[in-house]
């Protein structure tokens, strides 16, 4: 896309009450638009990162089984009563809203009790399990605080998956292997050396639930790191009882700030029971489904990662998920820089091209700020010295390349 | 995908409280869930329709320059207050909640005004303008009936796309341009020939804004069709003064009940003089921003789509936003049947392939409700016959074709 033509611009200070560094990035290189605290709009550039998140997210959901579908915020009171999820003493981060005809009802943050409901259309055989379902859906979290840029917003996407089995060991299976798919999502987004998989509470659910744990000074969580064990304590549980459970040295345990990127919850039948989603097992009996639910937040990892890769010049995308893969800047020489334009289209590199009438310290200053994989830069010096100037983002040097072997050196 | 994975299945009735065609059919295949009147739920094959009209829309919306961003849902009161667009006497589809702290929030019924103050931050210059951006978003709308099953719901998602110009001239240009993409968009989903520019109230805007109005049955609004101009008028402005204002022979009108899938406004300096969205022109004066905006509900399409073209067996999808576009019926023949899967896979047709162990008139019966172009059956009849029997969804009778030239006779 032409820079020129691109309605967002970049600005040099960030708003006043924005106190988070992502926030802060993400706002000065115009990815995002502060609505009200905790409440961000996603402009273009911000929304291609989502959306390159999301396509990660998606890919490996369904290398699991996941159905993808869509539910939708708007829920009946009825629902969540069951369960004992309606009552704000209960649940303190509701959304509540009214019909006209003054019914009340909720705006979801999350949705086990509403895909319990819904399966109960569809689940009665032992047949019919096990699978899994999964979206990307809005949901709305009434935080009393929210002053961590977009790893914690009042209204975000979510990639939930819920999963079916049959069994607690059919549950197992299912658990692992999702498990696993969380690890690749983070190790995809460069975040993976920095994850941990930690054990929290389980809740009223199981011993134990797993958080993925991005160690991260803009956390608002703390975590004891095992290296030996490649494991995390959640503070919350950090027990003797637990460390020797997990067979994990206590002292040698590392407290680390950390933020949670992905949760998965093994739920029981907490969820079936109140429902009454059963099915009629091989003996004819009817039994109820063993849940699982799976979350990831894709903007809060978007945030982690502005947090974790950006430096001093401004954000540093890794590849899968940059807005851009290569920035093309162009110091008056637009024809010769068109040409490499079309050509990086052709061969399908996603290219932002700064073709605006502003000065080459701008254009520099902007292509830090956004942070793409790839700056190549064409002036007269770099075509006097052979081609252009290539410097990768995270990089101090660049080296003159010429037109013919850019694409193999920047290519994908 | 295989069918016997797919968690959904087909019923015989509708629900009994459900009144729409479209609601009705789309509920019996599996498409959607109903979580209470006017607001559904996509389930996966449902998403998938959803989806590719998405994909036809966001095509044309990028062909015409749109640059897509996503914005919040949550809107703060004062946002609306400047254009009179807060209080309930004035919307009376708002749904309205609370932060913690009591403050009031709404839920977006549409977003000129929040678009309009995000874009004070980036149009400062003409040299910023023209430009546009458009999202795919969710609209809550607290309707008072909600009975049209997805054609009005008080919960979807919404393309809406927000024009930025100098000047009235410079908007007239795009407006026209934005009609030709949405006649496209129309006649991509084959339901261009039913679907009329339509002559509607410009509200305080304009003299006209301009609907794209389907013939259907089960739509809300009357329209006076010109055949001679192919054109129509929405009944509110249905007078002498209008028809002799568009050259339009009154008498020769037919009226029609038809659905609007879409509308597009001239919105002139209204909410840019509200939220001061100014820019220098070449003078240096500070002169208002001209905007408009364009919107189309991707599910309302898709329920005029099943209102429109399915039959007493069920949907009929056409090929742009089928969810599948084969559907292979194994009769007992699987180990063929996988085999000609994996072939339409690998040649990239989306094939839905109903493995399962049912009887024969229950998978034809789905086929046809489920409504894929074309229907593939491979039995032992069909393979002594020297093939697979393929139909097309459309048409009575079916023929023999060799797995060899399966690809070429049902390929896009």
């Amino acid at each position: 896309m032409k820079q020129s033509q691109l309605f967002t611009k970049t600005r040099k200070t960030a708003p006043k009450d924005e106190m988070s560094k992502n926030a802060q990035l993400l706002i000065r290189a115009g990815f995002m638009h502060k609505e009200m605290a905790g409440v961000y709009s996603f402009l273009p550039l911000g929304l291609r990162v989502l959306n390159n998140v999301v396509n990660i997210i998606r890919q490996e959901m369904n290398g699991i089984g996941g159905q993808e579908i869509s539910l939708a915020s708007l829920q009946k009171k009825e629902t969540w009563e069951k369960t004992n999820r309606w009552s704000d003493g209960e649940v303190d981060v509701w959304f509540k809203t009214k019909l006209k005809n003054q019914t009340e009802l909720g705006l979801a943050f999350t949705h086990e009790e509403a895909l319990t409901v819904l399966m109960t259309n569809f689940v009665s055989s032992h047949k019919d399990l096990p699978f899994s379902a999964y979206q990307f859906q809005t949901k709305f979290r009434n935080e009393t605080r929210a002053k961590s840029g977009i790893m914690r917003t009042r209204e975000f996407i979510m990639k939930d998956l819920y999963s079916f089995t049959k069994t607690q060991e059919e549950h197992n299976i299912f658990y692992e292997k999702a498990k696993e798919a969380y690890e690749k999502i983070f190790q995809k987004m460069n975040i993976g050396e920095k994850t941990f998989v930690t054990f929290a509470s389980g809740g009223t659910f199981s011993k134990y639930s797993h958080e993925f744990q991005t160690i991260c000074d803009a956390g608002e969580d703390i975590i004891y790191v095992s290296k030996e064990k490649n494991i995390a304590i959640n503070q919350e549980v950090f027990t003797d009882e637990v460390c020797s459970d997990l067979g994990v040295d206590k002292k040698e345990c590392v407290e680390q700030k950390s933020a949670e990127v992905g949760n998965i919850f093994s739920l029981g039948t907490k969820f079936s029971d109140a429902h009454s989603l059963t099915f009629r097992d091989a003996q004819g009996k009817d039994v109820p489904v063993v849940m699982g639910s799976y979350g990831i937040g894709p903007a809060r990892v978007m945030g982690v990662v502005a947090e974790l890769l950006s430096d001093e010049k401004g954000l540093v995308w890794p590849e899968s998920i940059s807005p851009f893969h290569a920035h093309l800047i162009s110091l008056k020489n637009d024809e010769k820089a068109q040409e490499i334009y079309e050509k990086l289209k052709k061969k399908g590199v996603e290219t932002l091209f700064d073709d605006r009438d502003v000065a080459p310290g701008a254009k520099f200053a902007d292509a830090d700020l956004i942070g793409c994989p790839w700056r190549v830069v064409v002036s007269d010096r770099s075509l006097e010295a052979g081609g252009v100037e290539v410097k990768n983002r995270k990089k101090e040097e660049s080296e003159i390349v010429s037109v013919t072997d850019l694409y193999e050196k920047i290519g994908k």
